[in-house]
């Protein structure tokens, strides 16, 4: 389709970034292909990419595409002066991007912040300055009432504001969805004065409710997936004198389209859990009756990628330490981070098929053959022989192996995601599953500093979701420690980290909020084993030096990180230098450093936790997605 | 996986039908080889099951299942006497279906209903009268508190009513989901006498809101494609003298992970659209400039299918009017319906190739090839050319056509599904379109009272929907005329029907509400011609004397319609012979008779409204679909 040419009198259409899917290329091409006039870009589409402003503007300019605003800049008004002024600067650090970018409108949208100013008179003079710092710069702040904001969240309310605010720098966005979603009146909006009506920005919405009802009907989870207490439920049933079935009535919308074998199948270990959780407080009886061992950490992972994974683990520091008796499998070693290199395909010490929960057609995704994969993970037990009758107990599907003669006999079971667990226990080399392996001759490899593996993350297939975290749970008495959800380049992402209490075993799963369709990322189901190292930047730089392809990160996640965080120059320089990523909360900090994609879905991350941080990298992952993508693109490129 | 033995103590457990996906058998061999002791059976399921409650009970039996409950009897107790009566009559009915299945407790949830009895003393005496006639038939009524009940909506107020209801056959249903989700304490439970528990259902959830915040991250649409009056708020816009772009700030989950530049070119359309319809309340430069033209009618439907095609067609009463005078494609006329059948792959005359909306890898669902479709419809306009231009002015994809010497020109443009529609004005046999056929010398068949084309059905590819809503509603000027959602035996189905004021142009367009993966119906996205018709059951029988292969509709259907809609004895006859559905609102009655799959995803639907009915026979449609499901499945069998 060919662009109309705007006919005079014609309004101009823009559009956000935010409508569409992709990295920003994607995007910006998408909406002059369609024959817009403009967009509004938002910060994180920027932040992930890898041009600088000025590259960005160029691009759109040669795309014929104006930048119509940049967007948001979020609770900048407070009541705490120092606040207030690291806000301000914040705000330079943004005018800075739209000078790049050649935007000469920010939306500003009204704060959600416990420190929102709450007086008129106060929330207008803040503004009053900042339109006065915009000012200077030639930019003007379009401000909006978010319809959650805290104080301002009509949009009179906003136009209160910004007419006591009272400087030619400020004026008003409007956004449909706002405006409407909250009832307000649109027809006096007619008398504001049009030279006030900065932005306007629009959207329909269906009416949309999440009463009980629906709740009820879309989105209920078997006992344990969920966030009830239903032992407190089952415990006065019980203790009342029911004898009658523990029955699910469960709706949900991916259930109702699911195998329902597979399904079954998870529905009832539910209730075995729920049993034993119950009969855990006194009332009833625990059908299940083999409680889980404790736990002692990630034996090993068992990993399957191109040749390229065995150099890469030499250059990372990994020593080959031993190579299987029967099978083609070789054991890498650092510190107490053990990683199995399968370096055939079928050769794998868990079942070279995958696991098969079900015999249903259709059946689970099957890992091997996809070029990379987590095949398997070695979970140190206390009692590993106790692990696997438990397993056994809430029907975990114990997988076929064959063991050659003197072998260890390791209880091998399948996680919904076709990823084998192997229940054992690590003596010295040379007994137990180790002693499988013959000890190699060669000379050991000076280490980075890694000391073990701090978790594992396993994207999951996406009917499989809620299912996994109920397998990891009983199965493994794993406790969820965190949920999130975060909007990757090709949609919405939900996640969910379970780890046991003395966090020796973590898990970080994740899955699309959304199945998939065609428009979709190039790298279906990512996996990755995140090594930890007390020193992170030594690590990262003894890699980088020995050759390990290491993720490079855009200059404007470190821009945005330096305004952020208020981190030395020195050190964002290092950080660019390396692509670290950093996550802050109120617990600790966060570093991440990854390597490209190894031969597949599969790659490393090298991770340092200071404080008693409990993430696991999903603020970041956006800009890790859509860094991956491009570096796989170029390599695609330039191969 | 071997079901594990019952062991002594331990609880029996129990499945809804309702927690697994596909039909009736699906689910009870997928409880039964999950290792379940039990089901209970959800009504709708049972109703779309071919086989008498009897044999499904014998069917359960034989997989070592108990029915444990049947469920639900809604909205029983009432204010008024001659309805209390009727609902005690339908709880016969329901009890019927029991004594079949050998189910010892039915869920009678709480009331929803304007007539439901707020009085404790007469609610409980109703349930009294209700659990003596259960008695008499040798079964327990379960009470529940639905959390959305009208005035019973906590467990302790369905205790009360329990108790107070004072009869051996009347116990309490309790359903966590109904507890906790109302935040109620369960721990007072442990004082209901256990005798009186009759019935546990276990679910959990997630935290799940649709607060502001949620539907503005998630929900979001392009104008046009939801439910706000964006020209009320456009306008005072325009009014107060904004002068900045139009632009679309559209946060929604599908979005975000479709294909960019369809989503693009949807989006620049709705905001034409919008400022179009400000425009017409007087506000702003309308920049289509070519208003919707008055539409007459479907004035044919092209159709792709085997050979079977043209015979059923012979039999439903169709002639064999023309014939194209350079492509392989057949006219079939019967009253105002105007059947287009293409002979040869390739043969069109509408574009072979389905649309193509872009030129972005992916691209739309191609219907090419996929056996059979619904290739293109031509509309009926008041002026051709005008909708043609109408189209291109709002981004509808003009599809390529060859067009033999002295053929008419048609404008074609592609719909996001891939169907093409065709602008055209039918005259008399010989001239427009019409003229490219040459008259066949057949003689014509006797008609069986089909008096045109009443709408066309199509399922959207699931990216596709609020664009295809959009697309029409804007480029043929169509209004939506219902929303609808039912639960299909392979998960939700959203519906949207659009047609004009005349209703002479109707489109039922469906989606799944979620995208299905690899467990799915084996009929992907099917398509159907519903054929007008003055008297149904005429038709029908003249069709199915001729041999046409209507699709046989379940017992258990037409038994509860009985008790529904009090339909005399000999009706319920003929519409078992026929296959008939029945839908009944307060504005008429809508009578439908399907063919089966006339090879792939097609088929025919002999329609008959009555009074003012409006509607697409969404209600019936899990039973249609299960319906034919079976029927395509036997086929398989015997073929």
């Amino acid at each position: 389709m060919s662009p109309e040419q705007p006919a005079p009198g014609r309004p101009r259409l823009s559009i956000a970034t935010v409508c569409l899917s992709g990295t920003l290329d994607d995007k910006l091409d998408a909406a002059a292909a369609a024959g817009f006039d403009g967009v509004e870009i938002f910060a994180p589409d920027l932040i992930a990419d890898p041009a600088p402003p000025a590259g960005i503007g160029a691009r759109c300019r040669d795309l014929g595409l104006t930048v119509d605003l940049y967007q948001p800049l979020r609770d900048i008004d407070s009541t705490d002066p120092d606040r207030f002024a690291a806000n301000l600067r914040r705000a330079e650090a943004t005018f800075d991007v739209m000078a790049g970018l050649g935007a000469g409108t920010v939306l500003v949208c009204s704060s959600v912040a416990p420190d929102a100013v709450a007086d008129p008179d106060r929330l207008a003079g803040q503004l009053h300055t900042l339109a006065g710092r915009a000012e200077d710069r030639g930019v003007r702040i379009a401000y909006e009432a978010l319809a959650w904001g805290r104080h301002v969240h009509t949009w009179d309310a906003s136009w209160r504001a910004v007419r006591a605010g009272d400087h030619p720098a400020l004026g008003l966005c409007l956004d449909s969805f706002h405006v409407l979603a909250r009832g307000s009146d649109p027809a006096p909006i007619a008398d504001v004065p049009g030279d006030k009506l900065f932005f306007l920005q629009l959207a329909d919405a269906r009416e949309v409710t999440m009463d009980v009802l629906s709740w009820s009907r879309h989105h209920r989870l078997f006992p344990g997936q969920g966030g009830f207490d239903l032992p407190a439920l089952l415990g006065p049933v019980l203790a009342a004198g029911y004898a009658g079935p523990l029955s699910l009535e469960v709706f949900n919308d991916v259930f109702r389209q699911a195998d329902p074998l597979r399904t079954a199948v998870d529905a009832r270990r539910s209730l075995l859990a729920l049993a034993e959780a119950t009969a855990d407080r006194g009332a009833g009886t625990d059908p299940v009756a083999a409680g889980p061992p404790a736990l002692g950490g990630i034996a090993f992972a068992e990993l399957r990628a191109g040749p390229e994974l065995g150099r890469v683990l030499r250059a990372l520091g990994f020593s080959r330490t031993g190579v299987h008796r029967t099978k083609p499998v070789e054991r890498y070693e650092q510190g107490g981070a053990r990683i199995l290199v399968d370096t055939a395909a079928g050769g794998a010490i868990g079942t070279a098929a995958g696991g098969s929960i079900s015999t249903a057609a259709g059946g689970p995704t099957d890992t091997a053959g996809s070029g990379s994969a987590v095949v398997a993970l070695g979970i140190e037990s206390a009692d590993p022989a106790a692990s696997a009758r438990r397993a056994g107990a809430l029907c975990a599907p114990r997988m076929p192996r064959s063991t050659g003669p003197g072998e260890a006999d390791l209880a091998e079971v399948g996680a919904p995601d076709g990823t084998s667990l192997l229940f054992c226990r690590t003596g010295p080399h040379g007994s137990g599953w180790s002693g499988d392996f013959v000890a190699t001759a060669e000379p050991r490899v000076p280490g980075t500093g890694i000391t073990g593996i701090d978790h594992v993350g396993l994207t999951q297939p996406y009917d499989a979701f809620d299912e996994a975290v109920l397998f990891h749970r009983t199965v493994l008495g794993l406790d969820p420690v965190a949920d999130g959800e975060f909007a990757a380049p090709f949609g919405l992402v939900r996640s969910r980290a379970l780890a046991d209490a003395g966090r020796t075993v973590r898990l970080a799963l994740t899955v699309s909020l959304l199945r998939r369709g065609e428009w979709g990322p190039g790298v279906a189901d990512p996996q990755y084993v995140a090594l930890g190292t007390d020193d992170l930047l030594a690590t990262a730089a003894a890699a980088r030096a020995a050759g390990v392809p290491l993720l490079p990160v855009p200059g404007n996640y470190h821009d945005d990180l330096a305004a952020r965080l208020d981190l030395p120059d020195e050190r964002i320089a290092v950080y660019r230098e390396l692509g670290v990523l950093h996550e802050r909360d109120a617990d600790g900090d966060l570093l991440q450093v990854c390597t490209e994609l190894l031969g597949g879905r599969l790659f490393l991350v090298l991770v340092q936790r200071t404080g008693r941080h409990d993430g696991h990298g999903w603020s970041d992952a956006p800009v890790r997605m859509a860094a991956h993508r491009r570096s796989r693109l170029t390599r695609a490129g330039a191969g």
